[in-house]
């Protein structure tokens, strides 16, 4: 892997691209979550079509359904699921956490029951390696024990040390350089923590590094007085991504703070209950009042769903409960997040990334219509 | 409308063209069903892509959701649901006996429960063509009284002497020449029941004749048995649709005794039950075998599903409930029905129905891999 730190702008903005085994992704970007092996209700060649660069697999889901080995056996998840670009795949630490039930944390790794049958399984750093290795992902993420938001200060302390050590033993465990490995800072919202798990695995000189602990239950000015520090521990030369961050706008706050990577289930999640993005706050396709609203959801919006079919009918489609209607509004909110990186990246490129953080911010607290 | 009935091969197989508001038909045709303004997990796009040339709307269900009116003031079902090509619409009468509660059928018309929310509705027969022309069908069905198949005779006579008087209502009740009308001739599986309801539709010179109340649970060799006799009562000159039927090898038995015009939700719905249609007849990708099969459903077929995806991957996404295995899954099956008829049709004009029909089940013979 190799990562290009092509320009900051001057709000602090960075514009970069990452080579990776399968391609080169422009940065910032958002990453579609592909769960298993799909991202939900969407086609690859759709994907491609509206600009996606990487996608997210689940180390969690890929390994307990179908089996790493048997994507393996298939040529990798990027045959198998018929993907060309870059994949990354999270180190399923959080889904252990967060799934698996009767969950018991060692030195030695992490023993959960599947959420699925309720099948007892072991996850260690190697295995966790070994698993992405056999998924054939361009990045990597080091298994990390991730302690709940409501966790004191001692047991924060104790995870993130252990999740250094891990990500020592994760870099020990890599046996083939097609796989980059990411590190992740942990040390919920205490900043000395922070601090010390960044510069400890800045030490390991791994090809980039995550912030976790984020998004999972803070009031989002606590997420940002962490972000208002956090991107500087990190080096320059190498990628910085904000796990399973966010709504549009705390895209647009993160990148201004020098973030590169971004994955969220929200637009894919939201669009399949309903809510669509637009330039003006998200709307809710099943409110009444859309009922015979003859207007796209978005009417600056170019994607497909935009261009061709009406609230209206949308609406219908969700009230039937129809999959076309899962599917049109799923590509509608991933083609808005995917737009809304590439004006990111064209402003950063422009030295204009300040303005275009006023516009957005200024749209959004219009009404939308 | 106009139908050009352009060649009856040595068999009996008759190739045709229906000319209508919205386009050109080749028959004999499959029509895709889509019940609620949408061919379940179907774009329009991907239809036209694998062929179809005119799609089923149910009257009954847009009647109760989003509404006719609310239709034709969106612009119709064409432009309401982005379908450019025909659209055939039924009356609604089978889904009133089969869906709705409690209903009444008087002289006049039937009164009946919602399947969906318990109100109280009435059609009759000018209404049934009312909603049809707020659609903006191209072929409107008359309503007709649908006896179940244990019924007797006598009222089985009654039901079909109502259905034709419901027929000429019907025919005086259009408005307007951009939708044309279909009787259907019922009679369940008396012969001379039939006979009569054939003879009164063809002396009201309609536009289309139906053989209804097939597929309704007889026997295969009672509904072959008069389709053996009923296509002989109607008019050369008009086109033959035999309604909710059904397997491929129906459909290629009914086209080598003059049936024109066909719809089912077979390929639609089993497709998201996991049953596929392979030229050795159908497999169920939820079988284990298939959890580690690298091969397509069906190697001859050149369906996107079968060139990119192994039955494994398949397998994964039905196991997972994921939707983009729904959508992969009817994609093959609606090709396969499509390009079935594509077949038919060529062997047809080369005066080689009659091998394609001896090929086709021996085809059907064969063990599927």
């Amino acid at each position: 892997m190799r990562f290009e730190h092509l320009h900051t702008d001057p709000s602090g903005a960075r514009r970069g691209r990452l080579h990776l085994t399968h391609g080169v992704v422009e940065t910032p970007i958002f990453m579609p979550v592909g769960t298993q092996a799909t991202v939900k209700a969407m086609t690859v060649d759709e994907l491609e079509s509206i600009g996606a660069q990487i996608i997210l697999g689940n180390t969690y889901h890929l390994y307990l359904q179908p089996g790493h080995e048997r994507i393996r056996t298939l040529g990798g998840l990027h045959d198998f699921m018929g993907w060309k670009r870059p994949i990354l795949t999270d180190s399923g630490g959080f889904q252990v956490f967060s799934l698996g039930d009767l969950n018991t944390v060692t030195e030695e790794g992490v023993e959960f029951q599947s959420h699925r049958d309720g099948s007892r399984h072991f996850l260690d750093p190697e295995k966790v390696i070994a698993i992405q290795e056999a998924l054939g992902s361009d990045i990597m993420m080091q298994l990390d024990e991730c302690p709940p938001y409501e966790a004191d200060r001692d047991r924060v302390a104790r995870a993130t040390e252990r999740s250094l050590r891990w990500a020592e033993r994760s870099k020990a465990a890599i046996t083939t350089d097609r796989c980059s490995l990411f590190g992740i800072v942990q040390g919920g919202m205490h900043e000395d923590l922070r601090r010390a798990s960044a510069e400890a695995l800045v030490a390991m000189d791994l090809e980039g590094y995550a912030i976790g602990g984020l998004s999972v239950g803070e009031p989002k000015e606590t997420m940002i007085a962490v972000l208002d520090y956090m991107p500087d521990c990190l080096p320059r030369e190498k990628p910085r991504y904000l796990m399973g961050v966010g709504k549009p706008e705390d895209l647009v706050e993160a990148v201004a703070r020098g973030i590169d990577m971004f994955d969220c289930v929200m637009p894919t999640r939201n669009a399949r209950n309903g809510q669509l993005f637009t330039r003006h706050g998200p709307i809710n396709i099943k409110n009444a009042r859309f009922k015979d609203d003859p207007n796209p959801v978005d009417e600056t919006c170019g994607c497909e769903t935009c261009r061709r079919y009406s609230r209206a009918y949308l609406h219908h489609l969700f009230r039937s409960r129809e999959i076309l209607g899962m599917r049109l509004m799923t590509l509608h909110n991933l083609s808005h997040y995917l737009t809304l990186m590439t004006a990111i990246r064209s402003a950063i490129e422009e030295n204009r990334f300040s303005e275009f953080r006023k516009a957005f911010h200024s749209d959004l607290e219009q009404p939308s219509t």
